[in-house]
């Protein structure tokens, strides 16, 4: 069986860890988000990238959730005594590594899509990962502190400022040029199955179907595609997904972010042609309805790996796969 | 009393350190060797500058003499897991953070010395550390390992060959069209003395003398300029300095070094315009004769710091200040 994921970072690359248990035989191809990329310290980070690729490879922090286990931060203690910031992103020691390799191969002219298999290559996920493109694609936020109405990059915005500064409006800045890297198209319309895993769907899934022919990829494959809520009970599930939505004018609750996505047929969703089949929400929001979508209720807390791969059984029952 | 001193890495480092120590109100600059700089990684290390640096600052490793103290090697390690090399050159994690520092600002387009200043900004080496040139100049060895002739970096040859295939010749890449820094000439002219350190007298001294203007000025100037010898009874105190002066044609003696470098007045150097007014040598070499120098033998051994302090004393009593 085929199946392909949009994925965003941790509630991403742990509904995949199930997707993995629960059909250890499937082909399965991940189109990662890359809007939350950033340029530190000439280093090139893929944030979400790397979270889907170590918590498959096994070198994830399972404390943490992002970054490696066992990780350390002397590089960034002493980029911190030279008084070079910015001091709020998490930069490990052996996630460095990772920016070198990937930022020596950008720069030598390979596409992000080749860099990422390379880096896959030691870290075998067992997933075919993609980014959503090779072209540079910064999720940006309109914000006003005070100090005046300015756009900044998300991660200064997420980390920074925890996103306790309203977003006026989240951009996805150079998507509009931008084209899907290499075999994204293909994955979702060859693909069995089409998931949209439990990821923030501002900056995550948004961000993907910002790239101009994923959504209408997705609108045009014949395999179901069946969304998992990551509200439960109107609050995000982790992460600050509430401030994401907020900027697009979304309550935050699953049937909201249902209607957001709106259905393959018929209704639409909020920016054009909709996405959903099959919306899986939690047993908390049993009773949402979201006009041409089948809409099921199941425990969707990704407490353990057996729970995982319940709620993935559970969504690939709702996609009749 | 202004002191200023050329000065490679470990041997250099030393001595400046005994510089210090002799005359603590002295307005000391050093001018450091950049043709040991390296790129790896996409990284702009500087490993001479780096080591007067930390060894002035109080960062050097005592157990290495480069790099720096309390260093963690996890970013090369991980880098090495990926297969991306080279592996030979020790690229530790504190000192990446330097590098880091050092990119950064070479690639928003400061000058290398403007940056130097700035790193030293944090280590107070109580030093004005100048590089010699703010334009790229490498240390390529031409060698013939069976693999063909060919030429290699320094750093290659130095830290992967061990020196130990022969060099055919050294060649400062980029020093025919290289300017001294800015302060480079101005510390060389208006010295009260200038010394040369126990460095390496083709990779480290003869780099920076490669630089078209700073043997002229070194000729020129009105201060008294002593050399310290860094063979010892026909061989280097430390590191592989014969297999530097083979490749030049010049024997492993503190005679042949001395009479390499030449007189100031007089007799030239091997090179064109002669360096030395005087030349001390260790007690093991009494007797050596440089023509058109004043030679002295006196221990030479920077076993310790009181050790070095004598060292630096005898130098400017040779050079009667």
């Amino acid at each position: 069986m085929k199946v392909t994921a949009l994925a965003g970072g941790i509630g991403g690359a742990r509904f995949l860890r199930g997707v993995k248990a629960a059909l250890p035989e499937a082909d399965v191809t991940v189109i990662g988000n890359t809007g939350d990329d950033i340029i530190l310290h000439r280093l090139n980070i893929s944030p979400d990238l790397d979270t889907v690729m170590y918590t498959l490879g096994g070198g994830i922090s399972a404390e943490r959730g992002w970054g490696r286990e066992d990780e350390t931060f002397t590089v960034a203690a002493e980029l911190k005594e030279y008084g070079v910031g910015p001091d709020w992103f998490g930069l490990g020691d052996r996630d460095l590594a990772t920016h070198l390799v990937r930022t020596q191969m950008l720069e030598a002219g390979y596409a992000l899509s080749a860099v990422t298999a390379a880096l896959c290559h030691r870290w075998q996920p067992g997933v075919r990962l993609i980014p959503m493109s090779d072209d540079r694609v910064e999720t940006h936020v309109v914000i006003d502190d005070g100090q005046g109405r300015r756009a900044i990059h998300f991660q200064e915005w997420w980390l920074r400022l925890r996103a306790e500064v309203p977003a006026e409006a989240i951009v996805s800045v150079g998507a509009a040029d931008a084209k899907p890297a290499p075999g994204v198209l293909d994955a979702i319309a060859e693909a069995d199955v089409l998931l949209l895993p439990p990821s923030n769907p501002v900056v995550s899934i948004g961000s993907i179907l910002s790239v101009p022919g994923i959504r209408e990829a997705v609108g045009a494959t014949a395999a179901p595609v069946v969304g998992v809520s990551p509200i439960i009970g109107g609050s995000a599930v982790r992460g600050m997904a509430d401030a994401c939505l907020r900027a697009i004018g979304v309550e935050t609750s699953a049937e909201a972010v249902g209607r957001h996505y709106g259905s393959r047929e018929g209704a639409h969703g909020a920016e054009g042609q909709g996405l959903l089949d099959g919306w899986l929400v939690d047993t908390a929001d049993a009773g949402v309805t979201v006009p041409g979508v089948r809409v099921v209720a199941r425990p969707l807390l990704m407490t353990d790996l057996d729970a995982t791969v319940a709620i993935v059984r559970a969504a690939l029952e709702l996609a009749g796969v």
